[in-house]
């Protein structure tokens, strides 16, 4: 209810703060017997970790997880699965400059305000470093649903964007550049704008699109909880999200029926595909695929205007180390949210059978 | 957890099928003493039903709402308010020719294979008319809700759009036309784009703008249950819906840091809001503001290629009264979902008092 | 989260007051394609219902269940059911006395602490008016678990009580009489002490037994949704419950390990079972078997010292229609939560397979 | 929903086997600013943990909690608390006999039949070894809860049992003996009797009483989630727990409406409190009591007919370090348990305000 757990039949808690002792979570309602690759699961690890590259932030995190409890011989028991990561390279000192500032377009104000009392280090709560206890569970739920794909890549970087239909990338390229753009062309021109932009002490926004396929027919519960609704929520619950389309999107909002509607084939998948793979709410077969927005991140390298807690103007500058800009390491955390939803999805579906 | 209910403190659960008896629901956890406006309530209800004017379905529906418990002698009282709408005008024949078709684009489909049984008439559950419930609830909950506004507006059809931020808005003339543009100009374009795609037996989509006033900060539970999260899953699970943006949207995505962060005021509030009244998932009470798009409705009065539920290729052709554009009756969905949604979050936010 | 909902994946929800206009409940999650029997619906209701026999409240309640969705063709379609109970012999005036007044052991006092204005009418709700809901809800849950029996009976009325083991008593004799004991030498001394009990103006209270017969393997989900605690959890909601024991109870608090511990048969089953067909939370195929303590009902036909909502002494005393011993009309009622908790169970259960 | 969290607004999640490495929860939605006592954390887990007196198992775990997030300068700063506890002193070799068997009244059976997988190992996630965890969210809650008193205590073992009321009983006493029994004559006749069984190889049952003070009027939700329908099913998750009884409990079920009322003082107070501080489901403010019966614990030191996964017979004797009677270290879990269920209505109960 205080909002740190997500999903219900497969049901992942986080608990840590930027800067604390360790984060970790608590993965409830994983199948048993599921055969755990943990090199895998570090893998993942690897592609959301800071300092990976050089246009991500320099912190330096191993992002080592160790597993406490729900696997035993390799497989998972079906129970409640523990683990933590334990926070390495706090430097809690780049943060006494803030400890009584309101950071732009950080949470610090409403933190402040909403519970009185706060761990401003890095952020705490409302760091990112927290989406690193998704990517843990995400692993291991796209382990139980074996046979279904999922595939986010960096669509865009600020005004570059990729200028084809997902179906003419080739993701095998998605990891073999630093942005994580399959389009190795596009790719080149994002990482070049972000390093202008990071030698500039700015930031820039961009976006994530995510296919998922394989996912079976009937994942989906209408009325409130759509399959889609469900996406949504998931990922607007990653740090610096501003939206959320699926299939046809925010251009569907322009077209007609007779353009957008999808024609049958007679095995009940469809010609075109508008529908982004769910229909009424439900998985209908075909690729799932939606696209999220992410923001600039807000602290940046330049000198900004802002408040103290006691409304005294004051100057905040971003020191130590930052991202400037989140999309290449929220790849992995947009597909860990999407697993997740599948795997809560697909566990639910199968009371109907 | 089969998804027909919203909220965890202030809960709705709806029930209902387009051309069964009645359709209904239950609020559990409204505030008691709160006193009840029950022409506030037929209101909602009106800007929502059927035939209200010669851009939307012709079904004659009086939508008028029949309260069963919860309010004695004028007062809700904290007990789970009950209510049903009877269905007054089914045309059950009008469906009869697709009892075993399924429709482009519509839920027929995925129903089936979920469920293996399922009501056809006029699309049984996965219909818009379980929508009329929502707007019950979210009736009750605007009342719960002294003192915020809740304004939404159709902000295009088609490709026909406000050209102006809604801070430039009348919102008083929102309800002087029947497409619901407070902008009267762009108002008429709208309604006359309606009516060619009507002759034509097509339809066509649109997009919704809500602006929420007066929110309290502090509503927000993150990580995973922030208030944008929350707002974009109620938006989502609106028939019909694809994408949903709030504060700078998909526009932040094009965005750098120092042009997307919001400077402080010295009271805490902010001098630009590209951030949506919300930070960190956490109101922070600067207006929130958001977008939502519809697709167009997938029922058109043209002939149509599908199959039936044996794989046979058939012609299916709209019969029967439907929306040449569901945005007109959608404004009052929009406003209703996001009651909700700042009901319960302002219950829960009671908890840190 | 207010209260008025039981079940996860097998969810009801249920609104109404005792004098209100209906009362009624949605059932959400119950599978698709289960033909139901609303004869036998209406039979589980005549169990319960109001004016039945000498022994219970001569209200007269038809309680006739009008269906309004999630059934079509005479089948679940696994969209919500919604159903509404009209009722039809209020006698709000038999109330007016107690407008004011806190009548001893009822619910008033705390109903005007928590929610500050009630309907007093009957208790409005927290009559036992509020069980016929839950008993509709069982009667589907009993139709979803085909092969399970739920056989619950009065097992002491005051200081009468079977003397047997359940293995020894014939069920098939359950309602041969009006108090709902399978004993029938007993069942006529259970009669006679309530009809002396109704002629002194005074109540009694008394246990009902209950036996699960067939539950599948494996039901349960420690460690805090252990079964037995659900099932207790059931049992203690309903109205006038005092106390819960299964398999040995809380007369196997003074046992020996020696002596409690159940030997297992090759087969997995068990020679003794002391358990009662729970081991760690989890059902281990053995009959399932519990007993619920009920209080005597509040509402006395002798003048009682009680206080108004000033504080000032009065005199009350029941009028209008009341029960001298609840356990007769809670045989089925216990049946009922016994069911909704197997069906939530039953359906959980579903994700391992 | 796969049950390894309790409660709504105060929630807490546990993991962890027996023999694993660690055990560990997260506690969301405890309130901020609260000052934490980590004397008095450690000190109840010192009342649970094993090892602390002659008469339970000599198991020795330091049971030291490590706090992980949620906690800054010493204050709880609203977001989760996480925290482990290292298994210290497994001996899984203990346990490699059981590997393939089944012992009687042990959940290794069910466990097998429901997950397929399981660490055998001091019967694993079945093992009370998880209510450490308990006892940890519960001391925070109790810290939570300033001003309401929980007070449990050994009220039977065996069929040796206090013979008065707790009114009369000197709590400070609890504390003073072994068995944690206030009334000393009777800790002694206990002790004597749990040093009896253990010579034995036996083990024995026994009773725990728990009293609650200075419970706010109002908490409790009718209809399902009265008040005592949690703390019941709190209580029934705790392991080998067989009944629960609240107020007059089963002796209630014996008596007369006319003696079991209780008529109110001008105060609101009641003159007898046979209801046990809760009507319809709701706390009156006067005191909570309840009782808990305990099987007596299933690992005997003596041989033992049992099964296979083959079903073949084997004989099992206990091996290690066993408790001969559970109660005396069950005594905080009760209060912890408690303490959760109060936390949460507590929470609950602020959105009324």
């Amino acid at each position: 209810m205080a909002g740190n757990s997500f999903g219900k039949l497969f049901n992942v808690t986080t608990f840590g703060e930027s800067h604390g002792e360790a984060i970790g979570g608590i993965i409830d309602g994983c199948l048993p017997n599921i055969t755990i690759d943990f090199e895998a699961i570090q893998n993942e690890m690897n592609r959301r970790k800071p300092g990976q590259s050089a246009i991500v932030t320099q912190r330096k995190e191993p992002d080592t997880v160790r597993f406490l409890s729900g696997i035993f011989e390799g497989k998972t028991t079906g129970t409640p699965i523990g683990f933590i990561i334990e926070n390495a390279n706090q430097k809690s000192k780049d943060y006494s400059h803030i400890k009584d500032t309101y950071r732009p377009s950080h949470a610090d104000y409403v933190y402040d305000k909403k519970y009185g009392h706060r761990d401003y280090r890095g952020g705490g709560r409302s760091s990112a470093r927290e989406t690193a206890c998704r990517v843990v569970a995400g692993a291991i739920a796209k382990q139980m649903l074996e046979g279904i794909k999922i595939e986010a890549f960096t669509s865009s970087v600020g005004d570059i964007f990729i200028d084809k239909p997902y179906q003419d990338l080739d993701f095998s390229k998605t990891e073999s550049n630093v942005v994580r753009c399959p389009d190795t062309v596009t790719a080149e021109k994002m990482i070049t704008r972000i390093k202008e932009i990071k030698k500039q002490g700015d930031t820039i926004g961009g976006t994530i699109t995510c296919v998922l396929k394989n996912v079976p027919i009937g994942l989906g519960e209408p009325a409130f909880d759509k399959l889609h609704a469900e996406l949504g929520k998931a990922m607007l619950s990653i740090n610096a999200v501003k939206g959320f389309e699926y299939g046809s999107g925010f251009c569907g909002a322009k077209m007609k029926g007779s353009e957008h509607n999808d024609v049958f084939n007679p095995d009940g998948s469809t010609k075109t595909n508008l529908s982004g793979g769910i229909q009424g709410g439900i998985s209908n077969g075909m690729d799932i695929y939606f696209r999220v927005a992410f923001k600039p991140v807000a602290t940046i390298m330049q000198p900004q205007d802002s408040i103290d807690n006691k409304g005294n103007r004051v100057i905040v500058e971003g020191k130590g180390r930052h991202d400037p800009c989140v999309v290449p390491r929220a790849v992995p955390i947009v597909e860990a949210m999407a697993a997740l939803v599948l795997a809560d999805y697909f566990l639910l579906n199968k009371m109907y059978k």
